[in-house]
């Protein structure tokens, strides 16, 4: 571990065991290099970690607060880490359906900027929550982009393959949500009833080079479904 | 409007208009700067809204890139405007059904920071969107740091009235999602079944010195329950 990591963790457990309150203004930089007694380009990589953990919150000229915790139980929706997040604090298994090649069709081809003709790896897992099904999941991957696929891979976490497999930095991605009713074979897979809630999410995943690089259509167990948005301070 | 937010509307329209195309990187800051004839802070801040408002998208050290554009008929799930920047697109109006000043409970206590015996607004509200249900809402805002409301505030955009009336700016806010179904009640408000799916959504919004000032459980109407969710690049 860096130590910038180490230092991100301190605080970090300060703010667990409530030594650093919610709402609390943590010291100024010079402070916080003193206490660590590493450079302020440490402290800075300690503190931009733990902002974009959702743990601190940094406001331009005004100083460092303490965000609240999140509360237990409910997964992060918009983690680019796929679930590989909250693995633990939740036991999160996939049975894959299908692993395939295919020439996808022109809306999927739309949303990952591809050519007619492009190939992309083509995924249907059932994704396993503490034992109980939470979504089932259709995913395009473009093939460009992440030449190589295998099952033992997508029976794991895909998103730690490609940061940590393929050394791909991942950006920013689009959601697209929607309530309704499922349909007989989502609840089949789900073992729910057919029209019982459900949450639908389409997501564009982009590399940081801006490039897509996954489609994902995950219909959500809605007994499972409780999750956790945090807006950042980009939205200030 | 100031110069900064010119430039950021032009550029915004030629990314709207294509000449500027999804995934497309911009020109650097200096080519930007020569361009539009302002100094570096100038193009910096517009820069820097365009990346708040989610149409361009900053890799340190590789460049801005242009992201794509929302599909039309979803409303922002994570907004600090509350729907107000959605007005454009859509045609948003409140019922007021509540307003009242009460002693919270402790769990809205809990939420708000607030202690024992302390007040807030509460409102309740049903939402329209183009004349169909949107939503009910409940929401406890505190008296201690929004003192004043009434029924023509809360019958138009509170969030309005916090940053424009009250020049107070909004942080972050967490927010907590869950799917289920409408109980009677709430089935009754949105003109809905009971038992048919919601999306139940519990937000704490905090202004930017970290205090939370609004807390506000929301159930939605699953036919109009049509959202966007962009991640930032504070998650990379």
């Amino acid at each position: 571990m860096l130590k910038y990591q180490q230092i991100a963790l301190d605080i970090e457990r300060m703010i667990e065991t409530e030594q650093l309150k919610r709402g609390v203004k943590l010291p100024v930089l010079e402070a916080l290099m003193k206490e660590f007694e590493v450079s302020k380009s440490t402290i800075t990589k300690a503190l931009d970690l733990l902002e974009k953990k959702g743990v601190i919150y940094q406001v331009r000229g005004s100083g460092i607060f303490v965000r609240g915790h999140k509360r237990k139980g409910f997964l992060s929706l918009i983690s680019n880490q796929g679930f590989k997040d909250s693995l633990e604090e939740f036991d999160i298994t996939s049975e894959v359906l299908e692993l395939k090649i295919v020439q996808p069709e022109r809306y999927v081809r739309d949303a990952l900027d591809l050519p007619e003709g492009a190939e992309a790896h083509y995924v249907k897992r059932i994704r396993y929550i503490n034992g109980k099904t939470l979504c089932v999941e259709n995913s395009y991957y473009s093939k460009e982009l992440i030449p190589y696929l295998n099952k033992e891979i997508v029976t794991g976490s895909i998103f730690h393959y490609i940061t940590e497999g393929l050394k791909l930095q991942i950006g920013f991605s689009d959601m697209y949500l929607q309530v309704g009713k499922l349909t007989e074979e989502e609840a089949g897979y789900l073992q729910l009833k057919s029209g019982d809630p459900k949450l639908s999410a389409e997501t564009i995943f982009h590399l940081n080079n801006g490039k897509p690089f996954d489609y994902s259509m995950i219909t959500y167990n809605y007994e499972q479904s409780q999750f956790y948005v945090q807006s950042g301070s980009y939205l200030r």
